[in-house]
């Protein structure tokens, strides 16, 4: 699955809303999400959602059957908004530079938050993953729309020839990946980016290692 | 700070504990770690540690001035148990043999766990980063120790002249750290051990590249 791919389709969200739904759904899951991410899912009760997007305990009963069904929208929400973050540039790893520009692009975010709030996936992966089946699924769905994005970009590279041909490149997106969610989990505990791009420029120098040099 | 460094002291220990006294605080520990694993930290409450240890709501406040107290504890804990789970691997890791045999005994550690539970320091990490100041530098302090055990392995690597001269042992130290931080992530997520694997061997494959070969 290409990051080009349509988002897949939210499957707690209620069939034909009207604009004015659309947006109170919208507003429900945008305060849920913030409050999640910094006080976790257990540490977010339905009423402080209602309080931060300022709607009715109905409205939110309307939009979403309970608790587990609002984090289920809370996970597609975070994946779209990390993913889209990226972009352009996750669209299009194709090449070192590419890797490269997409390398400080992560970093600057980092920068911006003051190294604050970690990846939310990451986040919500470490705190649902034992005691929600169905968040494990979504979230395992969440990450590999990403590491699709970036295997994508290796497989450009070596089908180019710009990768060896005994490089793999499924295995070297998976490792990116994890590189990154480690980088961003000890970047946000040390408040510092240091760890974010000793991981991704470890993962780099490895990559630029296999590649094709001219008249290599 | 070396991995044989005694352990960082417990501030929340009360002083001079009878034998008796230390075997109830040491079981309220225990307890509370295992289902803050399971659970969180928001998660659980003191309710369910005092259920789980078998003691009374006094016990704990005699040992435990409030939940951040024992929170503290549970992170000396499991920082402890992660890194003695690595012994004595993580206490030598001064070769590319060594580094390798340490990478098997994680990953056949999350076999054995059927890659349920993920990293204890990381998840606590994710969940507590945001919310809790005080827990989040110990959790800094207790990946500095994980940090600087591999460091001082790649130093006396590179202190042999196995490893480059123009290697960096800290940033690579801090790269494999984040690596395994993520692969573990991934992991738990998947289910399924290659996120790990990816991600060590990615990093080794690195090191590797970087080591002085006979008649290199």
């Amino acid at each position: 699955m290409s990051i080009d791919s349509p988002p897949v389709p939210d499957p707690t969200a209620p069939q034909r809303l009207t604009r004015k739904g659309a947006a109170t759904r919208g507003r429900i899951v945008a305060a849920a999400a913030g409050l999640m991410l910094e006080h976790g899912v257990a540490g977010t009760s339905t009423d402080d959602v209602r309080a931060a997007a300022g709607v009715s305990a109905s409205q939110i009963y309307h939009y979403f059957a309970d608790k587990n069904a609002l984090v289920r929208a809370v996970i597609a929400y975070q994946t779209q908004a990390v993913l889209d973050a990226q972009q352009p540039l996750l669209g299009r790893l194709d090449s070192l530079e590419a890797l490269r520009a997409w390398r400080d692009h992560v970093v600057g975010i980092q920068r911006e938050v003051h190294c604050q709030g970690g990846c939310p996936i990451g986040s919500l992966a470490s705190e649902l993953a034992e005691s929600d089946e169905v968040a494990r699924a979504d979230l395992a769905d969440g990450f590999g729309r990403w590491e699709a994005a970036i295997r994508a970009g290796l497989h450009a590279m070596r089908d180019r020839g710009d990768l060896r041909a005994d490089a793999d490149p499924d295995r070297l997106a998976l490792a990116l990946l994890a590189a990154l969610q480690g980088g961003l989990l000890l970047t946000q505990v040390r408040r510092e980016t240091t760890p974010l791009e000793a991981a991704l420029d470890a993962m780099l120098a490895h990559l630029a290692g296999l590649t094709v040099r001219p008249g290599g």
